[in-house]
């Protein structure tokens, strides 16, 4: 504990010294408590109330640890209880004692379980969600998520979490701004005299407004400062929350987290809560680390933190809440880092450095895990021995900055538990659990409700079915810059499904303003788009391009469905609603931005600005830079009016022939199947979901901005054109089936009567216009 | 046990009974043995030799038992043993024992398990191969599948455990047409009069040439007699396999098959190898069959046959085969058989009715099993009552003929659990085995040796890494009826991803002879691949076409090697090498035929026949129905010569001037990039799988083919017209990256000096053609 190097440093280290002392007696409290005579687990000699009663469920302060459904009435309670249902599993003895005698603990069920994770910005979010994954796939409890996190990371998975819909699952969101730079002072700062109120290493009561800051701390993990928010956790939870699971986003579960859970019942026991806490309880749960890191003998002059010989991992912690709230963890912890901090730069690994000095000084408080909680895939890994004697692996931890490509000759094994779960269809885990009621999400609920009513004799079933499916939506799966507010600027969007990919780059060179793509992938996909994307120095390069995956479930395409998620998170004031296979003239960014402006769009009138489309048959394809360019081409037969041969109708009303002439913006009047390509303002109405596979996705739209009176302005320079491509799936159904055909008009006639519904009389032209031959 | 209905059965009843009680004394045997006492599980008073050692690893007659990597050499074994690793193991005590006390038992690591399972036809095969994928999911150990086959499944399981190449998995086939009609006629057949032979029911020796046969069943279950071939496992697995796990092909795992296998251990003791077996010694692990069937009251005059109680369900079974064989199992249940069909008039559950006939009347044989280890999701099952209690389902049984449709409220519990198997990337299976060694087959091994040569550094490291994965094969995926054999029958050979399945359709239109067809997918594409078979009324009645899965995995494209799997499939003496954006001319199939025949291609000359190929750059195209309209279509502009536009040397020896006027197959030279589609002998080279991705895959090809001295003959009423197209990924990749156009020129180069390798001085002309500008 004597601090190295640097003797200047000697003579505040002995004060501090001296602080941790009285801090030490003052922790250890109430002399009558501490001669306590010391049982074994399940004997409670000073307690009234023991916290852990013999059946294992928690009470009082541990409400929280209670699954809230099954507490709803004392009957349910003692119904489950009554059962007395439980599960065998392992004990927690280290798997590395070779003689093991296996002495399985019960952990009733269904218990909520706790997990705790710190994550931020676009790809740690996309880390959690695996991490999410691999844990509900073993789970047979419900979990309640505790998720500290930033803004971007709040956004991405409050969405996901909310069309996700697992049952069984809650989520809570904890601000992690304010928990890294909070109002607080750290204790015992250098540079700072001790006050008398940072002395107080007693029995602090839990602030009520938790202001624990961790960015005083200079760190450099890679982690950054998110690393060092475990520590503050005890603060920043809901102080009746007594026990939690603490997980590094980098980890990946093998099995079920309720044998981990069950880890916590074998922690040594506790005062009662009038005693101040036996100075040897335990209160944090850890796997050994698997380096010889905190040995501090990888290279000369190696000063690693100090620790209890190789020292503990913090990927995976258990966390003992209310008793590390009454040991004054705050007051410890930060008081061990500000003493190490006068002689060690700084943390080398974020919060293990902390937790593990706090350990060195305070032994008693760690209860040791089982190697195969946190087999941990760094370089200089030493995991082997566990993983090697190990029959059975729990918990993954890529914990190499290298993640995946990490030098280890079993790296193919753990890999592909990985990608098991990186891959997994997360529909699938929408699945709920036996045992206790797992009650679905109100809105799953209303969903499973609506579905039920559907008849399968209906002939248009399949279509209903795909209409009222909620497909997961993962926002700004990439990381993701939005684009600085101004009051024109137009963003392109599109929806797009794997076959596609390759139009990306060739519509980034062609847009070079903002974008908000929405992709229909499996889960699988979502990673071969990614490795794509990182594949591409274009793609790549572009921070202002939003991908929004919605997950593929059901067998038609939700075109509009997908429109809408794309149409949601653009952020500028106007859109340019495109489509894939289109790429737009060069210049139409500026130009769009410079009509909208001159157009006095915002405050004069509610437009549609149609951009007139064409395509070209021919793979390879010069594309026209000007208009003049285009009208060549349209002259020479190398370019055509777009859907010339098919479809002539879609876009007749554009007018063409006054287009060539035109100078000036002009009015067109909507008719019957137009579906121009057009830039509207972002709260235009959304696209009619029930439209799904082929057929009237856009019509309808346009139909609708029309019954809102929005003009439709031709500009006169604008232009995108179409490249050919594989004609779609649905396209090919709807020719080949006359049931698809069929349904398609069912549809039209719902979406017809809805129009007439919600814009009256006005509306009827509609009916009429589509009743001429 | 008494006969019900018909009485004028009933004498013939009373006569097999009194053979049954004589059957039954002989089976209890040697009288001295029978009066040992009997002792709790470990302990065995008439053995010389305990079968099962204390430690839990059979020796001896259950030599099969063991994984025979681990048995090299006794230091490896002791190894093992000195390690004495085992696996905590929830008892196989029911779960509906809701006051069950958790007893593990304790499994040695590594076992080999032993797996059995019947499979026959193209549907069931898949079955098995989501079932394996389930097995393997959740498995540490060794496994051998023993698989009961019909031609069809053997042909379809070979081919995919060879490309498959799990570590640690062993597969032996076994054929299951001998096992339906063998040489041995059933034993007291009811229009049989016994036989001195056939009523010897003691100590009959394992047959060296085992030939039982079930076919004589009458048998009204939908599993056919493959349901019944369960019983004759005993004698035709291998006579030195003692136990093993028999499987249904529509189960799922959830749970690790070796605690399964851990409920053999506790099995009740057996007699010594020189004792008869104890009377009521346990040989037969079963679940009880979760519903009302055999209790016979489900409608006025339902009979089934008898059972214990609710009876037992065979879609799992344990079974102790020496100590079945050894209890004359072959003469117990043909005897119990042939007495119950005197009164009934065929088996309604196959397997199950004879098993449950047999042990009702001998109901010391069985061990029951706890429910959650058959699950059984028929349409009235009971299983709720085991699911809703239990904590842990450990497989599910999909024992309704409407499968996954089945009517239960929880159906999407089951099915989502199904689906991550049936989705399950089996590349990810591929993963070794912690414990004891897990050896690779030898070409997995040869391969990673190949793999680790390569140098990362290797600019080309992405190329020659893909050309050496081994994709894993499953062909035939769909049922598939042989083209009859015909000397001058030519089979389409294409490949495809998911892309182009809305091509498929109109292939079958233009084609409609046999296709060899391989389609590159993901495991989840391959299900949603056949789902779209499936509703296409097109491809469903097209049993000619046999599609082959070849499994996704890396980054390139391996298009030759996907060529090479439909080329290796294809059964007919002529393949015609197409692409799948090409659409024949209707007549080609049959002009094909007829020309193969006329020029007499077999015997008097090495030819390939060049189909000339057009393109079409409209998505809606009224396809030429003879070469004077498709060159009608030629002169108006609305048709081109393949590649007109970009790449037009790819077909110029073709000369389709001279073709406009030929009336007779003309003979062209090779020329550099040369790459027409054409037909050749199935015994053609093959495609050379170095070019992965873009660019020359089909041109070496061609060049081999010239270098092979195949005559070029073009035919003059041939032709195939290209439909437009989204560009490849990889065409684009080939555009917008140097590294990718370097290591194309590489691969070229490689090539050109295995072709001079090969054909010697012959192959200059291509160095020489390929060097001038």
């Amino acid at each position: 504990m004597l601090p190295r190097g640097r003797p200047r440093a000697l003579g505040a280290a002995a004060l501090l010294l001296l602080l941790l002392l009285i801090g030490f007696f003052l922790l250890g409290g109430d002399l009558e408590c501490a001669r306590r005579a010391r049982g074994g687990p399940g004997s409670f000699p000073c307690a009234l109330t023991p916290r852990i009663p013999p059946d294992g469920r928690p009470r009082g302060a541990a409400a929280l640890d209670r699954h809230p459904q099954t507490d709803r009435g004392a009957h349910n309670r003692s119904d489950c209880a009554r059962r007395g249902r439980c599960r065998c599993l392992p004990s927690a003895r280290p798997a590395l004692v070779l003689t093991e005698i296996c002495q399985p603990q019960c952990l009733p069920l269904p218990q909520l379980l706790h997990v705790a994770i710190v994550c931020a910005g676009h790809n740690t979010s996309r880390d959690v969600i695996t991490l999410v994954k691999s844990l509900l796939f073993y789970r047979k409890n419900p979990l309640h998520l505790h998720l500290v996190t930033d803004a971007v990371a709040r956004n991405i998975l409050e969405t996901l979490f909310h069309t996700w819909m697992v049952p069984a699952v809650r989520v809570s969101f904890y601000d992690a701004d304010e928990l890294k730079a909070g109002a607080l002072a750290p204790l015992l700062l250098p540079s700072l005299p001790p006050t008398p109120s940072s002395q107080g290493m007693g029995f602090m009561p839990c602030p009520s407004h938790p202001q624990p800051q961790v960015s005083w701390i200079p760190n450099k993990h890679y982690s950054g400062l998110y690393g060092l928010m475990k520590l503050v956790l005890p603060g920043a939870l809901p102080p009746d929350l007594a026990r939690v699971i603490v997980l590094d986003t980098d980890v990946t579960f093998a099995s079920d987290i309720a044998e981990l859970w069950a880890s916590l019942l074998t922690f040594l026991p506790q005062a009662a809560p009038s005693c101040p806490p036996l100075p040897d309880e335990q209160v944090i749960g850890l796997v050994e680390n698997q380096s010889d890191w905190y040995l501090g003998n990888l290279w000369r002059n190696h000063k690693p933190w100090p620790a209890l010989g190789r020292g503990f991992n913090t990927g995976v912690i258990l966390l003992w809440l209310d008793r590390l709230r009454q040991a004054g963890w705050e007051q410890m912890w930060r008081l061990t880092a500000t003493q190490e901090l006068l002689t060690l730069p700084a943390t080398s690994l974020a919060d293990q450095d902390i937790f593990n000095a706090v350990i060195k000084g305070h032994p008693a408080l760690v209860q040791p895990l089982p190697c195969v909680w946190n087999v941990q895939l760094s370089d200089h890994t030493l995991a082997e021995r566990c993983y090697l004697e190990a029959a059975d692996i729990k918990v993954i931890h890529w914990n190499s900055p290298k993640k995946l490509r990490v030098k280890n000759k079993h790296v193919e094994f753990f890999r592909n538990l990985y990608l098991t779960f990186l891959e997994y269809d997360g529909n699938l885990l929408r699945r709920e659990l036996f045992g206790c009621p797992s009650p679905r999400p109100p809105e799953a609920e209303q969903l499973q409700q609506a579905l039920a009513q559907l008849s399968e004799e209906d002939a248009c079933f399949e279509f209903r079915q795909q209409q009222l499916t909620v497909h997961r939506v993962h926002i700004t799966f990439l990381p993701h810059e939005p684009p600085p507010p101004r009051p024109h600027d137009v963003t392109l969007v599109a929806q797009l499904s794997m076959d596609r990919l390759q139009m990306l780059e060739a519509l980034c060179r062609h847009w070079p303003g903002p974008m908000s793509l929405a992709l229909y992938l499996t889960d699988a996909e979502a990673q071969q788009f990614l490795r794509f994307v990182e594949a591409s120095e274009v793609l790549s390069a572009r921070q202002d391009v939003a991908y929004h995956v919605v997950y593929r479930e059901g067998p038609l395409y939700p075109i509009n469905q997908i429109r809408n998620v794309a149409l949601a998170q653009a952020l500028t004031p106007y859109v340019f609603l495109s489509d894939i296979d289109f790429l737009p003239a060069y210049s139409l960014y500026d130009y769009l931005r410079a009509s909208i402006e001159q157009l006095e769009l915002g405050s004069r009138r509610k437009a549609a600005l149609v951009v007139p489309a064409f395509e070209t048959l021919h793979y390879q394809f010069s594309f026209p830079t000007s208009k003049a360019d285009l009208l060549a081409l349209l002259d020479a037969g190398s370019v055509y009016t777009f859907r010339y041969h098919e479809w002539p109708r879609g876009h007749t009303p554009t007018d063409y022939a006054r287009w060539r002439e035109a100078q000036a913006p002009y009015r067109v009047q909507w008719a019957v199947d137009y579906e121009p390509y057009v830039v509207v303002p972002r709260d235009c109405p959304r696209y009619d979901p029930r439209f799904v596979g082929f057929g009237w996705n856009k019509v309808a739209h346009i139909m609708e901005l029309d019954a809102q009176e929005y003009e439709f302005l031709v500009l006169p320079e604008a232009f995108t054109i179409h490249l050919p491509h594989t004609p779609s799936l649905d396209i090919s159904r709807f020719r080949s089936s006359t049931a698809y055909r069929d349904c398609l008009q069912a549809l039209k006639d719902e979406f017809l009567q809805d129009l007439s519904r919600h814009y009256g009389a006005a509306a009827l032209k509609y009916l009429t216009a589509l009743q001429q031959p």
